[in-house]
């Protein structure tokens, strides 16, 4: 099976000129089969606010009405997406964007309202890799936004950490697949204040230990439950590491492991 | 060699929820390879207000600075297309949106500024039909937005017309295309007053004698010079027609013709 190496890149990384830059020239450096998956949060919050709109946030996750599912559907899908493609062409990048309704790659659910009505917001319940394996053996790198649709018309909002995690299990069938989490920070931290506490590397068990005792930041916990799910999910290795490491293999990050 | 339609619709039909629903479902009735161009210049300039812009069109084209680039990056490349996209997989229909950025699909250099400066704004130099092609054996159709990219990092703001016509010409190597202007007149009127002034059939010949005389409306003169190119190019058939008469074949519009 060829490698296939899913990059997953925060929003405030991939929003700035200069980060976004470096990040676009590393991820151009990583050989073989690539995908990138993007956020844009905080683009979105700075446009809702030029359009009076007030955004909100419950447990990392952003309650979307109609407005906002447009302003994300904008931001994400136009704006930061674009950016990307069109930067990674200019490196020589063969880069082609998506959400998760172009070809119907991404299914999903409008959340059922429980306590909380996050509106337009979708669980996953379906990956189509057919055509992009065809692109990729072309040699393109798809550019995800994290929106996904319903099969019905309907486009909905997906945390772009479980976009990540499930195109990189869907994949698992074709290809030996690495999926690697950027941010702007070493790694999973022990003390949340200590940049320095990087964790080398985390199994499931040390994992439930960390929760337990509050070690690890509330703000990573729907990453890692991502990051174990790939792993469960046939995912070879799953990386959680600073942006500006992502070609720098001797730089330490947090290696999420089977038992 | 198999046919391929290529229809072009105004941002008028698009940008409202009734003709837009008409519209993809009349554009998922046509049999064989289809791609949709669409434009969405309405929602672009309605966003533009809200976040304080002022939108300048000369000639028919946007004045586009950084900020206007960003706006129709966003409603072009994000919100419209992701919605046309979104609907036609709902209908069943295998589609996936795309700007000129994306697989390098059209490639632009910035308009030279000569007595106006229209900014961020993409002359047409290459189309790149290669994925594509691939993705329409495949049985996707392609919706295509208006932003082009100059290859080295930057996306420019493109003539939804103009691109339908360069696509047509260029898919002209590997199809029998058919180009197809809709907008929400029944064809191009003798008299922009009289709605049922049609002009059935129109060559090279009687265009310049109507444009000299002063009879075709100024704003149909891009359109029409756009449809006399695609023929030129190789196209095997234009017609502008009005958008509720896509899948009726019986009804009139304007045919233009070789001499």
């Amino acid at each position: 099976m060829e490698k296939l190496t899913i990059v997953k890149v925060g929003g405030k990384i991939v929003e700035e000129e200069g980060s976004l830059k470096q990040l676009l020239a590393d991820f151009n450096h990583i050989s073989g089969n690539k995908i990138l998956v993007h956020g844009g949060g905080r683009s979105a919050t700075t446009l809702a606010e030029k359009l009076g709109m007030v955004t909100t946030i419950v447990e990392g996750r952003r309650i979307t009405d109609q407005s906002m599912l447009d302003v994300v559907t904008m931001v994400y899908g136009g704006l930061v997406n674009k950016k990307i493609v069109a930067g990674l062409q200019g490196l020589g990048c063969n880069a082609a964007g998506f959400t998760g309704a172009d070809m119907g790659i991404i299914r999903s659910i409008k959340r059922p309202v429980r306590e909380i009505d996050y509106g337009f917001v979708g669980d996953v319940v379906n990956v189509n890799t057919r055509e992009l394996c065809l692109l990729m053996q072309q040699g393109v790198s798809p550019v995800i936004a994290p929106i996904t649709h319903n099969g019905k018309g309907l486009l909905l909002n997906t945390n772009a950490d479980t976009i990540a995690s499930e195109l990189a299990i869907a994949f698992c069938e074709h290809y030996h697949v690495y999926l690697v989490y950027c941010f702007e920070k070493d790694g999973v931290l022990a003390n949340p204040e200590d940049e320095s506490s990087v964790i080398y590397e985390l199994n499931q068990t040390m994992y439930n230990e960390y929760k337990a005792s509050g070690t690890i930041a509330a703000g990573m916990i729907p990453k890692l439950d991502n990051a174990f799910r790939a792993l469960q999910g046939g995912v070879a290795e799953v990386l959680i590491i600073n942006a500006k490491n992502l070609t720098r293999p001797a730089a330490k990050g947090t290696v999420i492991r089977r038992e």
